[in-house]
């Protein structure tokens, strides 16, 4: 860590300063610049991190070394993470997934047509919200325990994974009884309580990233869960806010080999959340691949007009059917492949 | 609702998007312009905003004519709200609250100092976090219920009503015991099931914006809580994200008169959390006053350099004296008054 | 055009803003719904756009419905454009631009040595900076009409056609004579007088997107270049303005697909000054290939430690030519050709 | 300047990097701490900043300790500059300009009337716009050397300094006959060519912030104006881009005092663009005085529904009469004066 000091700072402030420091329990180096004054701190950058420096009198700036995540870095971890979903698929190092679904649950009969279709087409893990967040307390809310009981039955019937959404702490056991992978939302990311609970589970954790997040912040939240003893953190790419509302987020592509860079965890892209558009969803799925994702996860309705959330965004079958064969050509491009299941 | 049509589309289409209007229980009135054609839909415009016409082949564009938002609206309750806080304080309708405090609970004599000196320039209002949202799990967490006691305790022997954030819906029965009002941080703006549960409570809710939630969006989660039975919502600003980094946040004051126009609930503003900078904190909260706003929220430690939590973005007791005397000024010559505890 | 009245509007109103709609020369069509009356104004929308509607006493809103941009659309002209740049090479429709070299232009041998290097690689047209736009009045503000000559010279020698920036409505003539291509930086986007100038030469232009352009604002500035003679737009995707700093931009990938469904004009991707990251450069173009952009812009420098303008992001010749042979064999598998210069 | 090395580096890397420093005629100072070696690079920060350090291998980071702008800064000139703009108005150092008018002049009797209204209420300043950036080519462009003309004489007239855009690096000269303040508008804020030429006026110059500009990079273009020979320079706040397209724009009034603490250049707020609704200007503007600027920009119209631009958005000249009479007391509570004109 390194203190800047103001240009005018007193020779009192520089020695108040230093003992404050001392007193931490750190050790300094003191640096005289043409135009600035320099005092590098030494020691555990965590703790350095947790001391109120910059409130000292006299200090300009603090500039921090080092990023403040551990166990979520490549540092602390060389290799590529790989987690087992189930039914033998796996993500990471090299395997992906094709995550696959409506959006809400909306009963056995249209999820067990839509999961039959995704899954003949080539998707591995099976997706539907049992609890959805909604902007509205107006809109649909989700079928709840209901919905998890069907999300379980099809994907046993059709030998899938599944994956669904948990908002509440008090929801984890539940959902953990019906789920292979416990997914935490957008809204949620930085519900620090949610993922403490998660981070007590064995099961994977797909971490969405929020709609303001950097990708520090995901890192950082990865980091709770991690450190609370769940090392299985997927990450997930789904869009960010921005002043352009032709698409409904703005899909951050880059993040995927940044964060590849910064951390061992596997990532996945949604870009069905990102744009809001089909027309634009099977070229940001193949884009995604190519920018060396781990996954990929889409929604898919057979009657999006029907749908009871976010019908506009989804593909038919179809088009899921056409994107899919697209998707498993493009990963061997990359010498990656999209695991089948049984 | 208006459907706007695509260019190219066929009578076929149009057909089955006007029997799927009418399935719905809608009325239609159809207009075709020299480019376009249009569809106005008569109806509910709540229950309008649930179906997804969006999905309907040959449909371009769905808009959207009424706001989303019903019982935080000024079209639902034309006069300003006003809540009791505790201790003869109001906010809303020439009523401010000034709200001040250390950002975390460090301990009971550190508490009581810094009450007393805020009570004494004239803040009406005690903060103070037992829970805190930290982005590094490595962080100091908060004391805890701990801490809640301390608060209390401290409010009480002050006289001053007291906030307190609360983040998870497991422990709003608890903190509900020990404060007046309840706080949901930005992070929880849309943490939906805690939205709830504070709505099925009948203390205040200080709401504070999400770092990237239009106005829109919190007005959605007001009135979540709204409906939930719980009519007290105090909103609150306290910076959104943005692209330049010299500000913690960026305050936007223009959402004070955008939501007053827009909804009868008041509005507080957060210079602290907003800038994250003592420097820039004064002038700030002078301009909230200016730009409309019921309530200034200020960080206040006696020690930053030794705070817990946030330090840097505190203001000294002297500071914020000189503070509160130009804010209860300025309320003057806005017909607004900072109401006085025992 | 439809005019949302406020709630309460009253009948004198509403006879004062028909009066206007007619004064203007355009029909309207009455719709009282349960919660809003509308008016759908019909006329030529670019007239309708122009006239102050929203200023009149009663309306509430002004929602438009068509896009205000005309020869930029593919409504306007459906077939994809394809453009000649010199020596063979097109762009659009299939046809690949791979253009790399220096930021800067700094010396005629170093731009031989650059040029023949990324020729090789495969790269078809040849990019360098003669007149450079920098933040700083103290950084290197490029070689000028110097420049120009050099750039002309490696470009004959090499066989490649060459693009280089033009900044102000006084260098067009000067430039047009050295150069294949003119490119208007992000910086310029909305400089509408650079935007007319360019306009009226017959030179294809390569437009870079604004930092905080709209696809909208983007061909908007494309419909100014081609309402004043100049057909030749090709847009570029360079990045925008984001809270993230741990990338220079935020590529917006999304934006290609977005652009090629509401316009015919050919689009480049920079992940260069996108992301300003050497790490993450070779799969965001691999991904810009597969999100189906028509180009692909990359700075390459020999030595980007001794650059004089953005070295830390530009590729090595070695780095370039295995990213060059991986764009050529992706380009394939999604049926598109990188031309090959004689 | 700090450079951070890479936690894998070599020490044949190291001697490398010392090397280049050397050769570059700057000292350094090494220091290996816990988890990272640093290395504190001594030397001028402006040559420093043009060194390309983070090309070199082995280099993680490079941390800037020092702003890169010098003749704006506050450091550099401590007191707040004070300039004349015609008629006795000052601004700066408690003096404030109140700026009014209509977006662009129509023509002589129309400009007269809201010129003789704004100066009864107090403005001591007129706007008008005779070259006009639109982001259509189809929109009114402005009334050209007419409107120049009808400016000029209209000011004299009514005795106000007058103040309108320059867009183009060849209309400065022309521009400069007429004027007595010249504008360079938020989408030329890096268009430096023009930046330079305003540079060569002794014009003062009104610079409005970009919509994606941080307050460095407005401080850069101002850095630019004065480098060039001119150091009056007037920055103006007008808003930025963001996610939330209730307003126009994102006022951004933390800037007024982050600028003050970095710069001694007064700093005008213009509500008017950065909201684009005159239902918030108003209270935009009171809270822009409590904020600390130096002068007020407001848009009036006389009949906004005839406008031929931004009409919107103009107050009404009642409006504006009662506005100034606030913000001329608010003013006083501040200890500033609006400027009367003879």
């Amino acid at each position: 860590m390194i203190i800047v000091l103001k240009p005018n700072f007193s020779e009192e402030q520089l020695q108040h300063i230093c003992q404050k420091i001392e007193e931490m329990g750190f050790r300094y180096e003191l640096s005289r610049g043409v135009q600035r004054t320099l005092l590098g701190v030494i020691g555990e950058e965590d703790e350095l991190r947790n001391a109120p420096l910059k409130a000292i009198a006299g200090v300009e700036d603090v500039l921090s070394v080092l990023k403040p995540f551990k166990l979520a870095s490549r540092e602390f971890h060389e290799e590529d993470s790989v987690f087992e979903l189930g039914h033998g698929v796996k993500i990471g190092g090299g395997s992906m997934a094709l995550i696959a679904g409506p959006c809400a649950i909306e009963g056995p009969e249209i999820l067990l047509e839509i999961a039959k279709e995704v899954k003949a087409a080539g998707a591995n893990v099976l997706r539907g919200g049992a609890f959805k967040p909604r902007t509205s307390p107006y809109s649909f809310q989700g079928l709840g325990e209901e919905g998890l009981k069907i999300l379980r039955e099809v994907g046993d019937e059709t030998k899938m994974p599944v994956v669904t959404e948990v908002m509440d702490p008090r929801q984890v056991d539940l959902i953990d009884q019906y789920t292979d992978i416990l997914q935490v939302g957008a809204r949620n990311m930085q519900n620090f309580n949610l993922l403490m609970e998660v981070g007590k589970t064995d099961k994977p954790v797909l971490l969405k990233r929020g709609m303001s997040a950097t990708v520090q912040d995901l890192l950082m939240s990865a980091e709770y869960i991690i450190a609370h003893g769940n090392k299985q953190v997927i990450l997930c790419e789904r869009g960010i806010r921005s002043f352009d509302s032709s698409t409904r987020n703005l899909l951050d592509l880059a993040m995927v080999p940044n964060v590849k860079g910064l951390s061992h965890l596997p990532i996945v892209v949604d870009p069905s959340h990102a744009t809001g558009r089909p027309d634009l969803i099977p070229s940001m799925a193949l884009a995604a691949v190519a920018a060396g994702a781990d996954g990929i996860h889409i929604e898919v309705h057979s009657c999006p007009e029907k749908a009871m959330s976010d019908g506009p965004q989804a593909l038919l079958p179809n088009q899921f059917t056409e994107l899919a064969k697209q998707i498993q050509e493009l990963a061997q491009v990359f010498n990656k492949k999209v695991a089948t299941t049984p």
